[in-house]
């Protein structure tokens, strides 16, 4: 077996390299749980050959702690090169219990997606990370007036709480689909052999559960032809990216303000401009994310108008990708993780925000209709009106009094009630319906947020520590 | 009010008359239901006007069944043309029951979600249409050999109906990610106003129940901000339409040879080329699913880098895109559904292919390690050995002695057993472990994917039954 | 010919309707063109019948003036509707004379190009149009200090000017990409019939030159086949796209503190926040942006593996892409066009953010080096220092003294000096070497721009009056 | 300055390790050019310090052949760094000399764009090396029929030669866009500092000369803050990619059957499946163009909605994509010029092909047309019913008789002139027009597109000669 140089430079090799890097002790899993399968089949061969088929999985076991072989220009593959290692000590026919019902097809897209199983997880913990510094910011935010923008210009008042639950409630729905792809993606092509699955009788629900995996595909051919889950993986990348990158584009308009503050370790000095002081860690998340969008198309990209098949292009080809892509994610999620612990919002310049702005028109408009017979229609005029007059006359709304509401044809109204509906803390104190920025009511959201976040974790957790033993399980000959 | 006629012209024009094509409906059921949300605060001034709002829904109802309002210039958009007509009928102290505590903000993102809920119930209801396709083709080729391909090469036989289930299984999963896309768009964000709630006390559980919604969304700023359940959209349409555009990509490689074959109704001759049969129905659809990817960009573009606020991005310049692609997956699946319907699988071309092919190879070199202490390596030899050898004379493997084994170093075995083991429907047969192509394996799936497939179908009919019962008490007054 | 009802109502009817509304007349181009080559022909049956094309000649020229024919279930297209119009009149001999040497895969293929020609020329006077804009407002603006952002940060003083024909650079190599993609896209692929040409002598050449072509395409497969004119014109609307999202970021930024004034016609008010005065127009031309690169995407998909070959998918099926693509395009340049017509910079404004920015520390740092013999490091840090000293004073380094110079340890200098030094004014007057922000320097640079633009509107118009020519010589029998 | 960590191990380190690896000779390239260009400066200061100047144009020089500086915490980039090297063995007053009127921002662009412009050269060079294959194998196959196929089914005959020469053809623009690409992209950012160039008179004329520069950018902040030139080299790969993508898919689909065949170090075989032989090259060549388009959308994320200023975003942060996109590219172009040269057509298979098919029924429509007074309508009715009674008879239509064609209503004509009419090379050698198959016409085509690839190639050998030139300029002291 001779390849053409291009051949090998520009796919075996980088494929070997990348396998040893990021593929080695899931294959090594893999082949280990197949062993264990093969050596349960009710074959007379196998029965005759128990004892080999152990030393075959202490050799398994003993590549984990060995260095791991080089590229050779003789073995295409990792997987061919521990198999040569297996039988330069074992022999053939030992080897043989391995190659047993076993195609690099199944084989290679269990590795590929126990990798990603990986990838989910780190990316719910991750989730999970920025979520209870959403919270813990929420908490402290309470009471914290921002004036909130629709349509690029100041609408209303809200607080930094009530928009930072509000990112946590999109990002909750993310978790939600992160553990949603978890799930679908969770089955275990091993057993399927090269499409058709194998006419020995391997026990396909154990190896499954050897490997942690919540049930065989029940399909061998879509076991080793389908790559949806591939889909999915990035499509909630996708969300989670635009989703984030419109939080940063709030955060860099506060930074580049001063409503936010981040520490000195995340922010740059110029070569040039000696006054500099950029927050170019949100700079770099933001790019982050616009990557992760870019590369999750070379994964749909890799997918399209291929044939339903086991072929390259969804199979160790798009692998590089996959992580590729995930490393832009896990940077902007840690980056953007930093930015908030080491991060603050200047309560003193968000006050002075709040008081200059003529946004509690809304809710003058509302009290005009409430309480003094007005329709909707003539209390919005009139609000809209005194926003002009005060405005004209260089004033806020916020300064408006009795007698230029009566000025412009408004009614005569309680002085006390007209500030009141002009408040900034008073406009959020009466929203207090379901969802509303009322102090009280989004500590009360932030409660129930937090249980079921501490839900969601508690579920990784054991996720992540039944893994943990399973791995431990399949390094261990049994 | 006069706009620039740039922007009638590009912006106010073109989505008025969108809003009517596709919105009007859903604006009328929203608007309703917010009446009858504001029918019930506890407010002296609308216990006082219940007679009046009542005239309200009645005028909310009679917009039904007139004709829609044309553009004018002195209306920005389609609500408030009904606005202005119902004020034309109600005055506008009446009319400002409608107005209280609504903003266009939280009304036209309710009303986007209304639109996609639909749309996200038609593709679970083509969904269901081209699975039963399949299942009914399954079940008519159990036994029908189709040698798959991997790596554009003959790999190994399975069946039709083996590779019918594999494309349902993934379809299955998709429609698993329809549901759940739906479950998570469906939460209500009327009441939410421009962002922060409404100081009137409305009833958001009301709301939502009133229009089908499962619950308010539970953050007000969420409700009007988030973008996410657009992404999730175009996302499981992604999926779709990959494992589509490779299904797709078979069926025209089997047409191109007559191994597929559809009906007259679905192909086109030449202007030029006399002899001409094209099988144009599968390469429009193809295109079908290329331009549904390409439009999930606009979506996901159109969320990227932008404040998280409420927007035109995702709000109303949104709509034309998701269902323009809609449009596209629509037709797609349409196309796709008529060429199962209208076309079959030619037997006789199935079977000369399956005769062949040396893709039983497999089976020899399982045989020959299972039953001849050969380790498979050594069977893997020889079986391809036996390949080269028997195509070099201008056989096929299948037509290969035991004699033609012996002479290439292999084992004497029984000449049945041979044949047997490269017999491309014993092949089959003998896999029937777990997802395996054995006709009975495959009949049993099939059994159990229709039962599946039956639960979805019947939670899709309850949906739809109750969305229009709701459909039809918004549309009544009470 | 009986076409499956969902064949017809999912590709036939609407890609009927399609080309009626956007190609017919491209078509009667197109066929008339290839009629007067059939004419030219050394054929003797040719000779014989010259009346009887003439009259096929004048019975398309009175196609033009007569409403188009309706989609009926017996034609499959227009070509078809028009051939059967033909026929009823001029008989099945006569309209045979269209039909010689002619197939539909070279015809639509002309068809797509001219109207994509159009296209890219209508694109390039609307960039025309906005680069006028951009240089009459470099000439208003030659003065007016802008500070500068680098990352979200101020930086350094420019000019509006300066900024205004940074963007007009950028835009003159779109113009400049436009006409390229033109050239490129501008030969003929008439006369290819189905990919191999005709044994009929059709002078191409001849065809080229009545349409207005450059060249036919030379090779007649490639002239079916390709799809690159398609790629090359998403490519760079992809360019213009995401420069000018570019552009209306900062404009956005600026109408969102009032810096950048948007006129009455191109703002909307809020149904909730009686306050309110977004600068829509510009959100809006923001997500025709988003939508073009969004859409390209389907372009790019739909020539994504399939065969190298006459196909739909770059056919037929992608016109409706590329024309709603350039419809988003047109949009937003018609939205920002209008946007810098009726929009200003608010002098006083820019003034005030002018002098409270740090951001001629660069200068000071430069003059010390200049001319205090310090290091560049040394100066910069100096100047750094005295950034931080001003500002925990709760002065401007525009205010800084000679004395908090020194304090600082820094040389003692000319106050005229250090006030230069420190001066907005100053700092862009001095920068004037190639390139820089000075008035005459950018002033200078936009009479150049000017001419330069001036010959590329010739070159459009010589373009447009030719193509105007060859339309009417067209339409008319010869 | 103490980053951190998560910056430093998301951000600073892994751009400092990118910056050795692929960017360090340009920075060494352009710093020198700047020192240079200081060197020059009128400024009494300058004059002073020649010999300075010198020693640090020598200390440059040096760290070419010295080991690369490491990260450490305390220098946040490559170029500070070397700064430091610097520093420490001159002293900061010497450096100074680099730092005037240098900025990181220009500097960088300055270095991003010699990089992305050698990666322009390497693209066309491969081209170049893809089109002399292509032209080859026309030559080599002037005569070799190949029944080209129009939406997936046999159309008409022409020859492997025209069909590669469509192939070059296409290529043919994709070079000149490259070269297009390349001078657009040519021009210097540096001397324009931060945004607004300097106070010290720099030559940015003499600069630009010295890097290879064809001018300077015309205006600074246009230098630093556009990204289009990295747009329009990704548009460029996008086209390259698509064709390349469809000119792969006939190769696989002729590889799947044998009319294609690779050479032995091209093929991989299968674990399990001992028959095979796939051809994975060129899979592997598919999925490198797919990764291609997908890539491309990192850099159109990344310049997306952002403010048109200087930033990572199209800075540091793009550079690793824009040289992973290459990669793909470059794998791709390799892999399959390897296929080209090492892979030929079977010429027995592709005649056993053309035997068998039905699409010279074209030519017969056109012979009976123009010598046996039929109109084109009434022939190809005709030829398509001679298709069909020879098929239902078993045979091809290239086995009809005269007897045959009367038999359906069609004239009588001469057996040897029926032969002709159906037969393939006649088919081809009767297309001889502009751009036809018929082999002398051909012949002619490529010898023209050899001349215009001739040219091309000496403009890119001196292109890379100038630019090894100024290299070793660069790299000695003057």
């Amino acid at each position: 077996m001779t390849f053409h140089p291009t051949y090998s430079d520009h796919v075996l090799m980088p494929d070997f390299r990348f396998a040893k890097q990021h593929l080695a002790e899931h294959f090594l899993d893999a082949m280990t749980a197949h062993v264990r399968t093969v050596k349960r089949l009710e074959e007379p061969k196998i029965k005759a050959h128990q004892t080999d088929i152990e030393k075959l999985e202490q050799a398994l076991s003993d590549l984990r702690t060995e260095d791991l072989p080089d590229y050779h220009a003789d073995v295409p593959d990792l997987y061919f090169a521990f198999n040569k290692r297996l039988e330069s000590r074992l022999g053939q026919d030992t080897v043989s219990f391995l190659r047993m019902g076993l195609s690099r097809n199944d084989l290679d897209m269990t590795v590929y997606k126990l990798r990603t199983r990986d990838l989910l997880l780190k990316a719910i913990s991750h989730m999970g990370n920025l979520r209870s510094l959403l919270l813990d910011g929420a908490e402290t935010h309470l009471k914290t007036i921002l004036i909130a923008k629709t349509h690029h210009q100041p609408g209303q008042p809200t607080t930094v709480a009530h928009y930072l639950c509000a990112i946590d409630n999109a990002l909750s729905r993310d978790m939600d689909r992160l553990f949603d792809a978890f799930a679908r993606l969770n089955t275990c092509p091993l057993g399927s052999a090269a499409l058709a699955g194998s006419s020995h009788a391997l026990d396909r629900d154990f190896t499954a559960k050897a490997l942690g995996f919540d049930a065989p595909v029940s399909n061998t051919y879509d076991a080793v032809a389908s790559s949806d889950w591939q889909v999915e993986f990035v499509g909630v990348m996708q969300s989670i990216a635009l989703t984030l990158s419109r939080f940063i584009n709030d955060l860099i308009d506060w930074a580049s303000r001063g409503v936010y503050v981040l520490g000195d370790g995340l922010v740059q000095g110029s070569s040039i401009m000696p006054q500099k002081r950029n927050p170019v860690a949100l700079e770099h998340a933001r790019t982050r994310f616009s990557r992760t969008l870019g590369s999750s198309q070379m994964v749909l990209y890799s997918s399209h108008n291929i044939p339903y098949a086991d072929l390259n292009d969804f199979g160790p080809d798009i692998q590089g990708a996959l992580i590729s892509l995930f490393i832009q994610m896990d940077g902007g999620m840690a980056l953007l993780g930093a930015c908030l612990e080491e991060g603050h919002f200047d309560r003193g310049k968000l006050a002075r925000e709040a008081s200059c702005t003529d946004t509690t028109a809304t809710e003058l408009a509302d009290v005009l209709t409430r309480d003094c017979n007005l329709s909707f229609q003539e209390a919005h005029r009139l609000a809209a009106a005194l926003v002009k007059e005060t405005s004209a006359q260089g004033r806020t709304l916020q300064e408006a009094t009795i007698k230029d509401l009566m000025t412009i044809g408004g009614p005569e109204i309680d002085a006390t009630f007209l500030h009141d509906a002009l408040n900034p803390n008073a406009f959020v104190r009466r929203r207090s319906g379901v969802g509303g920025p009322a102090p009280d009511t989004v500590k009360a959201h932030v409660t129930v947020a937090r249980q079921s976040l501490s839900q969601n974790l508690d579920r990784l957790a054991q996720l992540l520590s039944g893994f943990a033993q399973i791995r431990k399980n399949l390094a261990n000959p049994q």
